[in-house]
């Protein structure tokens, strides 16, 4: 506070120039722009700097100033076999859409004790203006704290428990469930099953109703015809078989993951038919698997996911404008009744 | 220089606490640490720092000053069927083992035109204090420059060009394509071809040579029982077509990367052979790919990777200590000769 002539004069940034050997200019370089500094002088003039305690405050402050604007975005072990891999592409495609190459993507890992605190923490590094949600669900923390911290942010997956909260951007996995059951009638199988996750999630559930809305429009609703499996591919297998047997051999069944869809065909094959010829199959996120296996599958745009996030967070204060994407089917050989083979 | 007392008094944060009617305390928190101040006193207290003028200029490198550290992962779109994912779940798993959660990644952009405009970019910004590269390759000009100019980095891959440059670490797989070959000669396998990528990339020269080394040990080389293929599906099935030919019909075929073992394994089934009881395929990365299709698949160790990529990081003023890490053969039906069936 009011800095006064007491003491050693403070050094200034002549001081430095002139003790490293550098111009002022270089001296300045080194605290705005030390990528373009040779190495050997970057540091000769950090030393002198740290010498003469030359502003040391405000030198430290110039070196990790930001001058970009940055999200953080939680990530998880990905494991083996976790398969699908969306919040991963979305990561990719965000960071590829960012506006104007002046804005970053800062990833941090989840604590799953305390969902709250790896965001308290990375705010408080000063690397971040706000966040990424991914992975949104019933109960969850986030919003209604970033939204009482005044911290921008966007989501990936609508805030399910406050439909007032806009800041989101989605993907209809309802309307693709309902395109993948008008497709496969349209294709002829006699009927549809659905193997689903366990009822409670969020975004399972929305799938299993785009499932009965794509059957109530064909007079054809039986929601008895489900299974359940979590996100096994063991437990999806058995959970198809069992689907299978119900449909007596004949139908298709709709998947809510490409991991559920990937045990169906496991099951279908185990039961000497042929997905697509015999049984229809249809995933959801067109994953490397579905590539791989024929498998039709409902493709997540992220491209336009990601521009819709940055259109939010960019004009986050006036409110963001929700946006929910239609998911694109992607018909492989896996829906196809009459196929040419191979 | 010398601020004097000419012109209107400087506002002081005490005149901003009394002006929003908060404490000083408060508004050094805004400064400070903004995520634990409510939003709308912090919104007050940012307007009166706006409109006294306080200090704006070190107020706002306070709101911006980075007090943890951050390295810059450059990413490229992924696109469908890349298949593998192996630089993004490295990012997973730097993300998560970074030590004491004071450290982040900052992705950003790949830039085609010139390779190292988005890293010269990117330090510009204040966000990052270094970097850690992927795909390394021939010709990178990467280490070279950043090693110029002062800036830490750690390369996930052999800095190829410039063996004197220890900043890295590794997959071994040359010693891992060795060990497959071994693998397959001793279930039975009466002969091993090499399905690889086009000569000239070093990873992908590197594994076939370890494919040689398998086969000299067991004084069965045949140099010439190859074929080649880039990363795309149709591609490898036509090369794999041609090598299994060359083959008669039995033996196993070692693949550089899990997309060609797919093609692989398609051209396998189109002969109407069964991959494993009558043809051996292991593939590389273990991918989805591989668990999905029951395919034997080297596994590179991501996370013994990440982990030694932050030491090198945190070890940089004394010269890191480069990591070739051994990976995992993962044994699944497509290279065991006598498989029950399921």
């Amino acid at each position: 506070m009011g800095a006064t002539k007491a003491g050693r004069e403070r050094a200034t940034i002549i001081d430095v120039a002139r003790a490293a050997g550098v111009s002022r200019q270089t001296v300045s370089n080194v605290l705005n722009r030390p990528e373009i500094v040779a190495s050997a002088t970057r540091a000769r003039v950090e030393d002198e700097i740290a010498r003469l305690g030359f502003a040391p405050h405000v030198a430290a402050q110039q070196l990790r100033r930001r001058r970009a604007s940055a999200y953080g975005f939680e990530v998880n072990p990905s494991g083996v076999g976790r398969m699908g891999h969306v919040l991963d592409g979305f990561l990719v495609e965000l960071t590829t859409t960012a506006p104007g190459h002046q804005s970053h993507l800062v990833t941090f890992a989840a604590d799953h004790d305390d969902v709250l605190a790896g965001y308290r923490h990375l705010l408080g590094t000063g690397l971040v203006d706000g966040f990424v949600l991914g992975d949104t669900r019933h109960g969850d923390p986030r919003p209604a704290w970033l939204l009482e911290a005044g911290v921008p942010f966007v989501a990936f997956g609508r805030i399910w428990d406050s439909p007032e909260l806009d800041r989101w951007v989605d993907v209809d996995g309802r309307a693709g469930m309902r395109m993948a059951v008008e497709h496969l009638l349209a294709e002829g199988y006699g009927t549809v099953g659905f193997l689903g996750w366990p009822q409670g999630s969020p975004v399972g559930d929305d799938r299993r109703q785009g499932w009965l809305d794509g059957l109530a429009r064909s007079g054809l609703a039986d929601p008895a015809l489900v299974e359940e499996s979590v996100q096994d591919l063991d437990r999806a297998t058995y959970a198809a078989d069992r689907l299978l047997q119900r449909m007596g051999g004949s139908g298709a069944i709709l998947c809510v993951s490409d991991m559920l869809a990937l045990g169906a065909v496991r099951a279908v094959r185990a039961a000497g038919l042929q997905p697509g010829a015999d049984i229809g199959v249809v995933g959801m996120d067109d994953s490397d698997i579905a590539e791989a296996l024929a498998l039709s599958s409902l493709r997540q745009p992220l491209r336009e996911a990601s521009l819709a996030a940055w259109r939010i967070l960019q004009g986050a204060a006036q409110g963001g404008q929700p946006a929910l994407l239609a998911p694109t089917l992607i018909i492989r050989n896996s829906s196809i009744r009459s196929q040419e083979k191979e």
